[in-house]
């Protein structure tokens, strides 16, 4: 998909007078909202069925450091999903196209309550939204 | 009381160098929440009688810088309850006794379903330790 | 101008379900700094002339609870400057056109080291745009 | 060492009712901060030093979910320095005793300016530290 923007904000950077790193952890929430919408799959609408995805693993590699008032473009993509974890992968550019970062995160899915859910049995639409959208 | 401590984190600071602005109305949260803790009567148990108390006005004055690492003492109080709204002040100093920001929230109670509450009806016994807190 | 949009994101809500009251602060920032890059006069290029405009004041109402995902459109201006303090005052509003809450910034002007500026003598162009922007 | 505590604070929770993963990405850096101090190489003074130490990875594995109120300790130390990377790990434990998360960072050092340092040879001092508490 083309890729999320995120300019920069003030209050999003530190002493260093970069971006604090905590919040590349916060655009890939960002981006990741956006995947799913543009899936047909969003956040609220998981929601509104029961569903939680939350996160179980993060990663972030930092290459460059970005600065206030920069706009930030955020490549998201589903890596892999075969059923019960979904593995989704950023990569964020610079305006000069420089990558600034690349990142992962890996998500279970569960019902209100915390349980675990099978997204073939119960939620097969959503299921197979994630099986066709990995890479090929 | 004796004043709330905060010390003051990396994250916390932007590009000028030092704390963002908006982490004061955080720290605001942090005191009140130990001020009605030592009341007996913390958020923890309200929220477990169904009681909310969401911010409805906030107010602060920045008087001085604070920068990363130093140790900032809130002095919080209820500054006034007639029955209704809950306003609650703050003053925050340095190590140095310097008053660097005095902040001020105000505060309603409803049901966990945003209905207001009149506390003295449905919960007097916190009605009365939120009265006997005021100043004189 | 236009109002400035900002689109809620999961991590600025809080176990209320709504939006903590601390990001509002925060949006008041990236609305600030949208009004003064169209006044030709952005954060950037202040930073770059060496000047710095502290938050001496800020103040928020709420009147209604915003949720992820939604909209919201913050009308923001300048409400006086008269050489030495700018204020600047926020209306937000969501989607179904009602106001969500307001506020109010006030801003002082210092060169890199924290020292008082007087614009009108040090950067009369700016302290210019300030003044033609007020409310008549 | 002792570890690191801290109390969930209610503008780290989210809609979820739980922790937004973000902030233990900030945890840990309130930790990290902690380790160094009491090694006696604290930020402020490797700051004053002109060290700068980015954070070039970033990974955090979620166990279970913190809530507000909640104390967490964290143990923090340094799992690796061979001289140019230090690789710094993470265990989060609720009051329970269980491990609510894990995590790591992996940090560079650059002078203000942002060029690499090699502190052996420009403050050997802590490039002793670093390596002495290294596991055995």
């Amino acid at each position: 998909m083309e890729a999320y923007l995120h300019k920069v904000h003030y209050y999003e950077t530190d002493k260093m007078g970069i971006v604090h790193h905590s919040n590349y952890i916060r655009w890939m929430e960002e981006a990741r909202v956006e995947l799913l919408e543009r899936l047909g799959i969003g956040f609220a609408g998981m929601e509104a069925r029961g569903i939680c995805s939350p996160v179980v693993e993060i990663e972030c590699r930092y290459l460059r450091p970005t600065r206030f008032d920069e706009t930030v473009a955020i490549r998201v993509s589903i890596t892999e999903f075969k059923g019960v974890r979904l593995k989704i992968g950023y990569e964020m550019l610079n305006t000069a196209g420089e990558t600034v970062a690349t990142g992962a995160s890996v998500h279970c899915f569960t019902d209100a309550s915390g349980k675990p859910i099978i997204l073939r049995k119960q939620h097969p639409e959503i299921d197979a939204v994630l099986r066709e959208n990995q890479p090929a």
